[in-house]
């Protein structure tokens, strides 16, 4: 049933700062419950080519902002989308996504967003360059070492999006590039392109991003791809079949295009052998295998395929799944009360219904009628509503079709474990998959699972009582946790907090004398020169103090009263500080040793400045190593060196970093750690 | 001149537990000098799908061993080879190598396999399972969090290899492949296949390696890549045409197989604009420029193939160059004297010849007649012997050639630039290189190059007189920094320490009840379940403590007389502890708060239990962050919780991780780390 589209608005592409409207007469986008034309979509005449040089010329804005900066776009972006999801909501429906679908799509992307902006400001430094591993020295008198660094890339990333969440699908990809510092194209599937197209708008119009730092393709990507390079990133969610087109293209395959695939997964939850019906693992397996395949009306990627349980425990299980699945209720999203809505289209519902006949050949159908929907609301025919199909292989050790053919829809085949090793198995047998869960409350049994299927998931859950409240469930991705599988399901890795961040920039090993080096990565090593001023370094403030600046103290010397003193003051009387046979006899120790406490505290004693000053606390110590034992009669001395400085965007004071080196009178170090400070950012403050 | 091959022996591929040799007649291969057929190969006939199943079927042996073990295979298996190592060089010279470039291949390829045993038993845990990242809380109430973990993939890894380096070429991939748990089958390129074979040879004669661990294709690969999975690794170091072609292949695209490809590489060197004639930058840049250019007659991946310096010094330059070059004695590798030896094949001098063509369009020859090499020994028609050959391109930017064109001989070309930016652009239109070096002592133009270049290279040394001495040069990829580039490079990624063991991994996030989660990853972490035995957990030995255990100390009121006693104490006097007023005027503080030390001192007096024990030593303290201050009248108590236990396999004791969380009377914690401890393996030690 084709609605006129003479009134359709053309969805528009942005490109080098303009919106624009295809050359073309459009293809029709249809609202997934009611057939009419919602918009058109056509990018013909596009340059693409400009648009890709247009990104890459706009990059230096991004990459001159700090992470922090770029952190801080992201947290207004992601304020000033969530002002306007009702926005959103309501075209939202037209994809045919209930409230509680969009929710995930609109509320969930900008809650990525927003976990971005606030994880970047925790966990990246205020600078423009990561620095990834500690440094390598290179030499035995510290003049030649190394240090990793991660640099962003100088291209365009490249995002082509799936249908099924135009919103999440945008930004939990466009966070993580735009905090590395890239610019990004993204090109949404064209089915649900029409609400992308709206939050890009209001991107746009919010004028929070830097110029080109977002352009847009609603319609085709045309001869985009012939023009990346080996500083352009693309990534791709979709079908296997185009993944495997875009992997092969002579441009990504010349030049070693980073290319990243999630495509197709035929995701496994496994029912464990200890429970059974009337357990509270049964009831929670039965509810999430329920909600994966009607939340999206099942068309989500990391939604439950395949179901996997006892042999004994099948007959109950399916009838409890029965029960629960005759509850859905199906119809216009919009509509109250309505628990699925429809396919994105007809087209995808044809396509289910073909994939659901190829699983026929191997299983059941024990619920659900392909072709005749119940339905609450709506019109089955203009309508892409299809009801939720179950079905039963008992033979899956036999079968590749439920192993192999992913109908990406409300449907899901339960199939019988005879043995923990044929469980693993079975799960395997999805050739790698996104995500995997298992309902055990068996401890063992988790563990022997959860390692069996981890090579083959980028994601593995355990469900049980413990965690049955707080559970995110089985087919949401978390912006903290990678998002990608092995094998089938892409070989990519998305999300997975900062990891992603690193997908967009460049790992580079810097070799040289200590000094270069940290004047290129901003950070004092080992072997670099020091400054040594007549002002104690805690009396500089931010804006003043160098890596480098450094305090050599006076010494100490550590009498056996001093320890008896410690252990008495403290009540850490351990052997090896208080008996001189037994710490003796200890393998690290040739006599009563002084604690490494002390140490630590006496080395503080000798290089704290104690007046006032912009030096406000020591919040920390990392990596501290006792490297020697402390004997009674030795002198310690401490090196201490500012190592790096990291000012915030929004406080008045920033995180300073301390080299700490406590030395004896031989000059050997017997402790090392960094000392963690806040400072101010001026000394008036 | 094809001498007869009747008497050579035909090299063996190593394949399911056999030596096999291939049906065919076999293809001769040549000494580089003489032309004399050192020996024939040819893999026809091999069964490449059983090979493939085997390694796969084993693959489990390698897994069953832990981190340290393996490592402690590689130590074992690099002290053989080296014992042996006279037998490589003997066969070494057939490659064209002199003992100089058999050094880096043989001493420095079993060195590599020496630095992952000692890195592997330095930086991971005996154990079979990585822990990535901290635990990632999930929920507020600590019910349900995660934890990112990498497990070895349960395929094989294939390592295609290139002719230039059969030893070092096939152990720096190995020894990471071998750390994760995986097997690997080795592919050397066929022209120097019998170095590579020798060593396979004496490694599996050794009995070091677990059956399936290794195997060895002397040939084709045949169809071995049509069997590859997703569990699978490909490898691929050689040129950029067979390279596109492996990536393109239709099984690795079609499992998403991990496919890593290093191939071609225009490798820039810079001088630096205060580098002139005389500075010792100078110095250093013309001997790295020959070096390169004469190390293994240029046939390496990283060697410099742009010599890139400022237009005034340029003729000085060539000048150096070409004196420098001229000094070059060239002949057969094995008689004294000789610095630079023949290429690997007589082949491969007709490409390099014809590649000097090319640059020849763009660039004129100003040193070295690519035809007439000039000897001190050997044939030159026999042997493939090739002139160092020095060009000069005097307008790069104009040109495409001489960025585009690799050389993969004794040849390089000058080119001319006449600003930062220019020097930075010049080095880019590599498109993306393994390595490129900047040799200046001026730390302003050191950065700027540096980060110019980083995103385009996977290694920057910057070369000056402070670490001139200490240099390992431009040219030589180290074990513990990565080695690849992006674009043209071929976008992979080798070495870089532990980094490379993950490539043979897969990451998976495991999310479930944390206590669950504890089970699968052996790390006890917050929300598990903990147990309070009659026994103080420091009277346990490794052998008998659980990860979990846990002891809830006495209680301790902090008075100000403990402030000032401490203070007086160490020396620590800062005004925050000292002086009411003073603390109250500082952001974080409402009036004299207690030293961080002291509380960490106090927390050991509450949780260490002082008689001899299994407890040997507190070695260190991890990411240790003061929460909250801690005013006079506070009342601390600690728990102390075992969190990972790591037995180690060469002594009687191993590492315990305690997690120790300092609270205050309202349960807030003030101070949260890990106590790091050795540990004894059993009581009696």
């Amino acid at each position: 049933m084709e609605l006129s589209s003479g009134q359709a608005r053309k969805l528009q592409s942005y490109i080098g700062g303009s919106w624009l409207e295809g050359a073309g007469e459009g293809v029709a986008l249809h609202d997934a419950s009611t057939g009419e034309v919602v918009a058109l979509v056509d990018s013909t005449g596009v340059d693409f080519r400009t648009a890709l040089d247009y990104g890459r010329r706009h990059g230096e804005t991004l990459r001159r902002m700090s992470f922090h900066e770029r952190a801080l776009m992201l947290k207004s972006l992601g304020q000033m989308l969530m002002e306007r999801k009702e926005e959103f909501y309501a075209l939202s429906f037209a994809t045919g996504a209930t409230r509680n679908d969009g929710w995930i799509d609109i509320e969930g992307g900008i809650g990525t967003l927003l976990s971005y902006a606030s994880k970047g400001r925790r966990e990246l430094p205020n600078t423009h360059l990561l620095l990834d591993g500690d440094p390598e020295p290179l030499s035995r008198d510290s003049s030649f070492s190394a240090q990793h660094v991660l640099t962003p890339l100088t291209g365009v990333a490249i995002h082509i999006n799936a249908f099924n969440f135009p919103c999440w699908g945008m930004l939990e990809k466009l966070a993580p590039t735009l905090l590395a510092g890239m610019p990004a194209i993204v090109k949404p599937a064209s089915q649900t392109a029409f609400l992308t197209e709206l939050m890009v708008r209001r991107i746009i119009e919010s004028g929070l991003l830097p110029e080109g730092a977002l352009q847009l393709i609603c319609g085709s990507v045309g001869d985009l791809l012939d023009h990346v390079d080996g500083q352009d990133v693309v990534t791709f969610t979709g079908s296997a079949a185009t993944g495997q087109r875009l992997r092969r293209h002579p441009a990504i395959v010349a030049n070693s295009v980073r290319f990243s695939m999630e495509a197709d997964s035929l995701n496994a939850a496994v029912l464990g052998p200890d429970a059974g019906p009337g357990s509270e693992e049964f009831d929670l397996f039965v509810r999430e295998v329920v909600r994966e395949m009607t939340v999206k009306a099942g068309q989500k990627c990391t939604a439950i395929r395949r179901v996997i349980a006892p042999r004994a425990q099948c007959p109950a299980l399916i009838d409890a799944l029965r029960e629960r699945l005759g509850k859905t209720t199906l119809g216009n999203p919009a509509d109250e009360g309505v628990r699925m809505g429809p396919l994105a289209s007809l087209a995808q519902r044809e396509e289910v219904r073909a994939r659901i006949r190829d699983l026929s050949r191997a299983a059941e159908v024990v619920f659900g009628d392909p072709d005749n929907p119940r339905l609450v609301s709506g019109d089955p025919q203009a309508g892409a509503f299809l009801s939720p199909v179950l079905l039963y292989c008992d033979a899956p050790l036999a079968s590749d079709v439920v192993h192999d053919v992913e109908a990406f829809g409300p449907v899901a085949t339960v199939m019988p474990y005879e043995s923990t090793a044929e469980a693993v198995d079975l799960a395997r047998r999805g050739k790698g998959s996104l995500v995997a869960s298992v309902f055990t409350n068996d401890a063992g049994f988790a563990r022997d699972m959860a390692l069996g299927l981890a090579p083959f998931h980028g994601r593995v859950m355990i469900g049980n009582r413990l965690s049955a409240k707080s559970s995110t469930g089985h087919g949401s991705p978390l912006p903290m946790l990678v998002h990608g599988g092995p094998g089938r399901a892409g070989g990519g890795e998305e999300l997975g907090g900062m990891r992603s961040v690193k997908h967009y920039m460049q790992r580079t090993a810097i070799q040289g004398a200590p000094g270069l080096i940290s004047t290129i990565t901003g950070r004092w090593q080992e072997g670099a020169a020091a400054a040594h001023g007549e002002e104690h370094p805690f009396r500089k403030s931010l804006a003043e103090l160098r890596p480098g600046d450094q305090l050599v103290t006076a010494t100490r010397r550590i009498t056996l009263e001093d320890i008896e003193h410690f252990a008495a003051f403290t009540g850490d009387t351990f052997y090896a500080h208080m008996d001189e046979e037994a710490a003796k006899a200890n393998p690290f120790f040739e006599g009563r040793v002084a604690h490494g406490y002390m140490v630590a505290s006496f080395a503080a004693g000798l290089f704290v400045d104690p007046a006032p000053g912009p030096v406000l606390a020591n919040y920390g110590l990392d990596n501290l190593r006792f490297l020697m034992p402390v004997y009674p009669g030795d002198t310690l001395q401490v090196r201490l060196t500012c190592k790096d400085i990291n000012p915030r965007a929004t406080t008045d004071y920033g995180e300073v970093r301390w080299d700490c080196q406590v030395t004896n009178q031989n000059g050997a170090v017997v402790a090392s750690y960094d000392v963690l400070t806040m400072v101010a950012r001026t000394r008036s403050q």
